[in-house]
């Protein structure tokens, strides 16, 4: 039995570090990059794509609305034609640095607010489909666990990577609860890991008012802002160990 | 005999307009599109790369310091090691948005103030220059004939296209006349095509106080944002066809 | 019987020139400046506030969502408290600049999807209102002609100027035709002029199906970015001598 | 004997966290406020205003380059027009922001590389004195003991608060070590605070090399992304209260 782990990395930008990516980078095995829309700037990005090459973890672009003030975690309503230029243009960027740097691009998340909005719209789905067709046909898209951007990329032949999470809750309807409402990031490394375990063995996770939702995932994300990553990182590992998990690449 | 015609394009951003794109397409031979950081945004850089495509002209990407409201022409005092990472980013995205449109990225051009600082400069030569290198060695660099930047070149064995200006004065020292100064830009299409014509049989260029002083030069540039530079092309292109000299792309 | 005219200014962002206010400048009696989030820098908003003061135009702050490309005019989900900071910074700006040139800032209009968003939505006009106040008590508020956004003014006791446009056709439901549809601006003087005058002696405007919606304007609001603006504006400086209308600002 | 304690604040952004106003607000009594132009956002700001107020501690505006990836530590060639409209703007805006809440913008506090310019530059210098006077004549500007700025405030009869640095390291000549040099930033409490009343009581600083250089300063800046700033804070305090110097505002 094996999974993916994935980690958002590469946020930080000039003198504003986020995220802990240098102690992360060694328990996880894809690495979400990224692109300066929403986070990172062409010095973080090169640098974290150098640490990720280095710890031999595989590498995504994020792509994000342009809106670094609300790191990519407020909706925008962009045009189709605009918002296909926006996410081949990110791509394009961490592509390009990833192979000067002698390493593949192997994958495309979506970061924030379009990540959301992917997940429960078709549009945008098809809109991130696109630009990710036009730049590499080989490239995987990670999404939302029996999200509308899973069928859409069933529909028109993407390899998808379904992804769920270890640090935040779900609500009943399959959705991650949002940001604003309390309780919504897990930092009990404990809980967390318990939520993993759920994922991968049970192929569900239990939601606040006691619901099994039915969860089917290729790989699992922590959030690098969040303080107890690593802790949540390590509580991981060892119970993957004495439930004989293996971590795993997906692309492989 | 023969020389390359090259532009700045792809500078709109949102709705700002800026340049003639589509007019002067038909004229030149060269694009240096814009990759963001001083003019353009993915919807109008994707836009003019297809129709750089379209018309057959060759595309380079044009870097520069990151400054939109400057419009890249402010000096930045930028560490060597951002401004190689700024400097691949931008190139990295205009390489895979070609890429992914069927085309080759074939040079680079630095913009602005980062271009001005390179020909003087040989420590911002040698960013440029390792920039380009990591990201593709294939790539012709785009300076100013005479510069720092030519001879770090030839050191470092850099295909280096030497470029001169249609449409801008020219001090005896042989840098361009600045931009604040009266009289800079060349707007008389007659004036522009002598100077052209100047250049490509006599290998000079004559300054303001009448000096002449050599110029060696492969590629000829017109700035899109003249507003006479549709004029300045066709006039120049009467001249050509009266002196046999036929416009080509030098990396054919 | 009098109107105001006003018109978005200041708009123009280093290199990047939109509008024509010098032209419309004579014309107009409110000048609504760009407060640099979706148009405008420091430089040409104050340029532009020092023109409106030479030609005795009455200024107003023209605050917007934080979307350079987008122009201000792509919808932002943006928490309410952010949001109140967003406007006060800007109106802020706008003050102190105005104050500094010796004149007094006199109203507040919201743009492009700000505006939009307020008039069918109480929760934005509140967030608007609240920042306004905080700002300054004696601020008039413009907005659309019988919006939610004038329902909420009226409640608070916000001094309300209802504004209708010259150059934008109407949906029968009272809203601005999207600007994503064709037809939706108008750019002939004489149709221009004639919606304005139905609008002035007539208190309604005929939509494009004909019907014939009632609207109460203290203003009549002109586009910079309309080519014909200038056009549009002699076309109803002489229909105002005809019908013995006079120009005249809101906050004498 | 009193002195002033200023410390850079406001400077987060987004979800971008830097500094630690909260725990730096007890023990200073002036915040330097950042303008959004080299970091902080209008939510920033203004929450930080408020604390400010709440804490007593007297407010004045932080402006800077427009560089908010280099933390406005990076000189910008900005020409003088431009850079004035630049500053004036972000004074505006902070002053209105206090003004909305009651208190009253003390001061001007240029930052980062702007500081370093106009600290050796008289063209610099007066742009940000032009800038000041045109927004409020009663406005003091703070800046580096014997530089530039002092000597043309002398001049232009322009009230000039002198600062001196905690926690940087000095030339011989007077001028900041370089943050590009290592050992530039001091951490140790002990040895800050011994520079604190060097600089308080004998009107001087060593430098590395063992020089003694005259500094007469009528504030101490504590740098607020010091991670150790609350340490050096705390032992500055203890060590007043030895020595019986009071910490004070300088504009009661």
């Amino acid at each position: 039995m094996f999974i993916d782990i994935n980690c958002d990395m590469g946020e930080s930008f000039g003198q504003y570090e986020i995220g802990n990516d240098t102690s992360i980078l060694p328990y996880i095995t894809s690495s979400n990059i990224a692109c300066g829309f929403h986070g990172g700037d062409p010095f973080h990005i090169e640098k974290t794509i150098k640490q990720a090459i280095n710890y031999g973890v595989q590498i995504g672009a994020h792509p994000s609305y342009p809106d670094l003030n609300g790191f990519g975690r407020r909706y925008m309503q962009i045009d189709q034609s605009e918002l296909k230029a926006i996410i081949k243009y990110q791509i394009a960027a961490i592509k390009g640095l990833v192979e000067s740097l002698g390493s593949t691009l192997k994958y495309v998340k979506p970061h924030g607010a379009l990540y959301n909005q992917a997940a429960k719209s078709e549009t945008e789905s098809r809109v991130i489909i696109s630009a990710l067709r036009e730049m590499d046909e080989k490239l995987f898209l990670m999404g939302l666990a029996g999200s509308l951007t899973e069928k859409v990329c069933k529909e028109e032949n993407i390899k998808f990577i379904a992804e769920a999470f270890a640090d935040r809750k779900y609500e009943s309807n399959g959705t991650l609860m949002s940001r604003a409402k309390k309780g919504s990031v897990i930092f009990d490394p404990t809980t967390a890991a318990a939520q993993v375990l759920s994922i991968v063995l049970d192929k569900c996770v239990v939601t606040d008012d006691g619901a099994k939702i039915p969860i089917h995932a290729q790989s699992i994300c922590i959030h690098g802002d969040n303080p107890a990553a690593v802790d949540i990182l390590k509580k991981i590992d060892s119970e993957f160990i004495k439930h004989n998990i293996q971590k795993r690449s997906f692309a492989i």
